[in-house]
């Protein structure tokens, strides 16, 4: 996807999505460091886990409330921001868990919330790539992703370490369904990903002839599937929704037809059925489908060996280069996407 | 918005939003035997709130999340079906409050997770129109929605009771922003939007215009964007995403321009200056926009003396009104899109 056609569009962006490996690499060696410093935070009884973010950091809170809440066997989920800096509900946060996600630290309104949830009793964390930050000062313990200045507006880097960052709130809290040496492998995963590019250039195509597109996946590539609209929408300015299989076929699959094409991530484990019955029906409708993920219907390949809870970080890498490569072939620059920033101040 | 012209399309959808009035009337007049049910069965302490719906009813329950923690000042969130239904996590839910919301009370998904809470310790609800349904049969307490039969495939009638529904519910959990006299005004404030139906006339004209579409809402109406949306996808079969403000102008503002319709809506309180500048940056863009709820700005009008917690309401009858229009306008029948049905076996 390294962009010699077009003039230096998209560099940064592809800088950013190669450094990847090495990120991910630096924050596996800080993990045991991290783990001892969160478990010792973590309030006992738990009562839940509450999450804050916006942007692509909202899709990482999406996997990160699955992970959670799986591995703490307590609830978790995604906090409505306004409740708390609009309408200030006063919500009494004791025996929580809140973590804010953001990679510059900056958004208000992250911080605001993060803040109002510690003053409500809650114990937080913030994962964050600027640790000397608002965000990184109002919290309990900081996850600093150590990814670098990110210049390209698109999150990359930063996305894929904020999902190893929740691997490891994870681990701190229960049981987890991977080994050490899964997290091994996941630095050559994700470089695997980014240099198998012919995939993606070849499925680039189908999805600039579609009429409309839309992604999606199920369990804790649901996420991914959010955060594959949003890069596709941010850096090919086109609309894009990302859904989960089980709420497509609820209904809104009526709005998919044959000039369409869905981006489908499958992982192999208990989803996959489902995801290959949508799949099938997608097609049956005349839908163009592109498969991202685990098994033998995957155009875009995630190494297989991987427990699907972290084949979401090299499937994210897949969702990258199909967005970098979309937004190049419709003549749009993915390093500066016309009307957006990096920090928001809503 | 009677479908004189179109050989009877529509005319179920149209005959059942205008059973709402009665509807919401007949279940205010159950509130008192409801509330006193629903206060013996709240844990005391209530660790948090976990609801649980699909497609329209997830809207609705987006809607109770951010009404249930502004009463009960405890974390409410949205359960994320496939960590209990796919995953068996085994989550430990004692000490909360669980609501399913079903308008057949028959999808299986739903029921199997209530009664995986229930199982983990939750004290359980239904919100279901049909109180003898699987659904109904799993949980603790019932709340009848009693909308009669709803034969048209989008659910109007049943949407806009869920939402009274879960008013209740917050009214059982703490205090609330509105007064019986508010609520008694109910009826007649979504019998007004029915009958002004020449807002909704014109407004389609543009929509159907329209390149791509989106709906945006803050606060206690981003539920209804969300409504909105999906009304808009099931009937007039047009990919349309929902959006809160905060997270359009996040991103994905890049991606609309001025050959898009926005339908924005906008509640008089806390959220109205933020949806306020959104619309004058779309406007700038050259994005159509259309306004529906409180304040001069408002195309579709909604009762203005209304707390915004309960124009949320009229708000969504207004939403259908779009959705009918829109449908019919692009010779669809609303009553029954293609490829749709009212039961999901997910």
């Amino acid at each position: 996807m390294i962009p010699s056609v077009s003039g230096g569009r998209g560099r940064q962006m592809a800088r950013e999505m190669a450094e990847q490996p090495e990120v991910l690499d630096g924050l596996l060696r800080r993990r045991a460091e991290l783990l001892e410093r969160l478990r010792t935070l973590v309030p006992t009884p738990l009562a839940g886990i509450a999450i804050t973010a916006r942007g692509s950091s909202d899709n990482a809170a999406v996997y990160g409330r699955y992970l959670l809440e799986a591995s703490a066997r307590r609830p978790a989920g995604l906090v409505a921001p306004s409740l708390h800096t609009l309408y200030e509900a006063g919500v009494d946060f004791s025996g929580y868990l809140a973590i804010a996600v953001s990679q510059s630290g900056a958004t208000p309104e992250i911080t605001e919330v993060l803040q109002r949830l510690g003053d409500g009793g809650a114990a937080t964390v913030a994962i964050t790539n600027e640790e000397a930050s608002p965000l990184g000062e109002v919290a309990d313990a900081v996850i600093g992703l150590g990814a670098g200045e990110e210049r390209a507006v698109p999150a990359t880097k930063t996305f894929t370490s904020s999902l190893l960052a929740f691997a490891i709130v994870a681990e701190s809290l229960g049981t987890v369904p991977w080994s050490e040496a899964d997290l091994g492998r996941l630095p050559a995963a994700a470089a695997y990903a980014l240099t198998d590019e012919a995939p993606a250039t070849e499925a680039v195509e189908a999805l600039r002839r579609a009429r409309g597109l839309a992604t999606v996946g199920r369990g804790y590539l649901y996420a991914i599937a959010l955060e594959g609209a949003l890069k596709v929408k941010e850096t090919a300015l086109v609309m894009v929704e990302g859904y989960s299989a089980a709420d497509l076929l609820h209904g809104p699959i009526a709005a998919v037809g044959e000039k369409d094409a869905v981006i489908a991530f499958r992982a192999s484990g208990p989803s996959a059925e489902e995801m290959r019955r949508l799949t099938l029906s997608l097609q049956d409708r005349g839908v163009q489908v592109i498969v991202v993920g685990q098994g033998e219907e995957a155009a875009l390949t995630v190494a297989s060996s991987l427990p699907e809870q972290l084949a979401a970080i090299p499937a994210s890498v897949r969702a990258q280069q199909l967005a970098h490569g979309l937004s190049l072939a419709m003549g749009f620059d993915p390093d500066k996407p016309e009307g957006l920033s990096k920090v928001t101040l809503t």
